[in-house]
């Protein structure tokens, strides 16, 4: 653990049910990236939308072929290794378990859960206070319907995207396909709003359909807002009057400003934000 | 081990130079596939096409920006993790290393080596000799012209067309982009022959660079053979006169048929086939 560097070190380990932070090198997540993961949100010392990670973890694991452990086990784990913690990340790991060589799953196949739990970053909620400043990133998207949605381990373009600045005032970059159609933040999805309407990229080639995204769509509608699922381009962020940005773990993002343009934070229709906010970081 | 299934259990690892087969959860290559690899022939001892491999290798870590060990060390280890094993295979990984929470790569990251030694197949070279069966595969190759060509560690796309068959006469799948463009089989780069030409596709969206595609391409120059870096798609290999495919371990599998269809192997340039069977199975 000396070497180890980044935003986060683990506070506790669970690997199949026992402490510990060590796998064997034949895990089919070191070999192909064959798993999935969820990034939970811990407030009040329980995990938030639960239930939305738990039925995007079964669709992927459906969508993969992966045995899918029972999600009362998988609570029983988080609560174990998030046990003290009021407020902080839960990541959850399932992999295909380990393999021979080759890429044919192995049959039958023992899949690996692995719960790591992490402390907030320092300046968490700041962001959702005062916006945040976005960029657009060169990398593309990987394009495979058949992936596309689900949380799974092949997340390279995501990485090089993120590897794009160093700059710590920017927080996030919006990524495209190589067909110029945008799908999401390297880590959020995107909300566009036109004054009137809300528009945010379909999920059906690339991109990760994030819980918040879920919760923003239902409570978009339970607030009698539109919100129109359709491909979006450079363009049609160059005409929007405002921009937010998703995720499970931050909640909301406003953005500020986006490649050098500003925007006016008030023009945001603040009651679903404020709802959405609350509602991401609530356990259930 | 006991719950080892597969095609091959290793015979002997070693993890940054130490013999073992465990890692950290913290590792990038379990979190997000974020490495690449390599496997290598090895023959009368020795790794064949040594140098073709670690310019794939020097290459993929340019792209994705991973600190690339000396190729010395790396060959140090590979001839102490094969010391006594004649036939086999050589499986080299390389990840970015442990790191903190999220897609940003740590800095400084430390390079990951990880050296597996597996035995080969029992059947191997039987299907040099007899030609193989292959199937349409309808699970897409993930498409991203980053990424494309290197041999990186997210090959979920691989994974779900490989796990499409379980017949063990089928010895290949082969894989197409979602627009209907032919990228590969699921393990081995494809050749046409077209009768006095032969096309192979490009690898500029998706699929994996072989280093036994390189050396078929050299080969047949030297040999006077035509060879045409294409876009191919079913209707071209409807009017195919004869198919084979390559990869580092198998060297060359002549088809002999493809989704029902029987090819007559003879049609074959065998002058270029023997050439590059040996070639590609040679020390060097």
């Amino acid at each position: 653990m000396a070497t180890l560097h980044g935003i986060g070190i683990p506070s506790r380990m669970l690997i199949d049910g026992l402490p510990g932070d060590q796998l064997s090198v034949l895990d089919r997540a070191v070999q192909y990236g064959d798993g999935l993961f969820e990034t939970i949100r811990l407030a009040a010392g329980y995990p938030c939308q639960w239930q939305r990670h738990m039925d995007r973890l079964i669709l992927g694991a459906e969508r993969l072929g992966i045995e899918m452990p029972d999600t009362a086990l998988l609570a029983a784990e988080a609560a174990e290794v998030t046990w003290g913690q009021h407020d902080g990340i839960l990541k959850l790991i399932l992999s295909r378990g380990e393999g021979g060589r080759g890429y044919a799953p192995p049959s039958p196949a023992i899949t690996r859960r692995m719960l790591l739990t992490y402390p907030l970053a320092a300046n968490h909620g700041q962001q959702w206070r005062d916006g945040v400043t976005v960029r657009y990133c060169q990398t593309p998207v990987s394009i495979n319907p058949v992936l596309a949605g689900i949380k799974h381990l092949n997340r390279l373009d995501s990485v090089l995207a993120r590897a794009e600045w160093h700059d710590p005032a920017i927080a996030e970059g919006l990524m495209f396909a190589a067909t110029g159609e945008l799908v999401g933040g390297t880590m959020t999805n995107v909300f566009v709003w036109d004054g009137r309407c809300l528009l945010t990229p379909p999920l059906d080639r690339g991109g990760i359909a994030g819980t918040v995204r879920g919760l923003t769509l239902e409570l978009a509608a339970r607030l009698g807002i539109d919100c129109l699922v359709t491909r979006l381009d450079r363009a049609a962020l160059d005409q929007a009057r405002g921009l937010f940005l998703t995720n499970s773990i931050i909640g909301v993002w406003p953005v500020r400003e986006l490649s050098g343009r500003r925007f006016d934070l008030t023009h945001l229709p603040w009651t679903l934000l404020d709802r959405l906010y609350s509602a991401a970081c609530t356990a259930g």
